[in-house]
């Protein structure tokens, strides 16, 4: 089965992302707006039942923060994706890499960049007036981040919750 | 904000009963299949940080169960919704009950029928057409059942989890 983690921004944070990604997001329908914390990796059951123990682990040793993102960002050329940068917060980086080692399957690819996609999937032309006019806008928000979440993928693509990881309280 | 609390059966099941939804449930890309325990109700942030405290003590008094599925039903003639019946376990109206006193706002119109949503708001011509297909159809799972999930509603209606209880696993 085929995992993820991510972090869900609170809802109205959530409702003006969306506004973004609805016209320019292929992946729109498939999850709401997240910020990943470990790219897809695949599990099964025994190994997904070792690895929440050390979610919950991760979890406990976290306080909640605030998140700060003010800026739209791009990583052409390597893709043509459109994403908010979020602020380089200590947390996530750390939380990113404890999910990273130990039991956990190594699967970043590039360097861990903190951020929520806005739209991806663009043709060259697409990507450049897209980013040429959301860059424009004043798109900023503070957040408190307070849980992750561990997500699965069905058949059809779309992500469904299997656990909630809230920071400090979690029974292991 | 509008919440609600259901279960999601496992992946395997839920992906054939995706297979279904696809075709006759508008809400296919809404929420996941999902087995509700509580209907959609509004709660401000103090109240659901209460509600979360009685979920909590809810989910540690239960126990995994097994849930069975064997038939396909219809709601009609009062919603043209078609549904798959669920094996009447105690355990499930007993948590849909909690869920409608103390703390928790009374919210239950009908009488509590553990289902599995297939098809809804299909005109009168469709919904005998599709009853009939799908009652005709050898539809059977076994699952175990071990969570449930706090839900809320995003401006394009859109179901994201907030949070998840696992049965006998919660710190309170």
């Amino acid at each position: 089965m085929k995992y993820g983690i991510v972090i869900f921004p609170s809802k109205p944070v959530q409702d003006e992302i969306n506004s973004y990604r609805k016209r320019y997001d292929p992946h729109y329908a498939l999850i709401p707006p997240h910020l990943t914390l470990k790219e897809a990796f695949e599990a099964d059951d025994a190994k997904i039942a070792e690895l929440i123990t050390e979610l919950k682990h991760i979890a406990n040793d976290m306080e909640p923060f605030s998140l700060n993102i003010n800026k739209v960002s791009t990583f052409a050329p390597v893709t043509n994706t459109i994403y908010l940068k979020v602020n380089p917060r200590q947390e996530l980086f750390d939380m990113a890499e404890k999910m990273q080692t130990g039991k956990f399957p190594e699967n970043q690819t590039y360097s861990y960049v903190p951020h929520i996609t806005l739209a991806q999937k663009l043709s060259e032309d697409e990507h450049s007036d897209v980013y040429g006019s959301l860059r424009m806008k004043d798109i900023q928000f503070e957040d408190t981040i307070d849980r992750f979440h561990l997500v699965y993928q069905l058949d059809n693509d779309i992500w469904t919750v299997y656990e909630s990881f809230v920071f400090g309280k979690e029974f292991v």
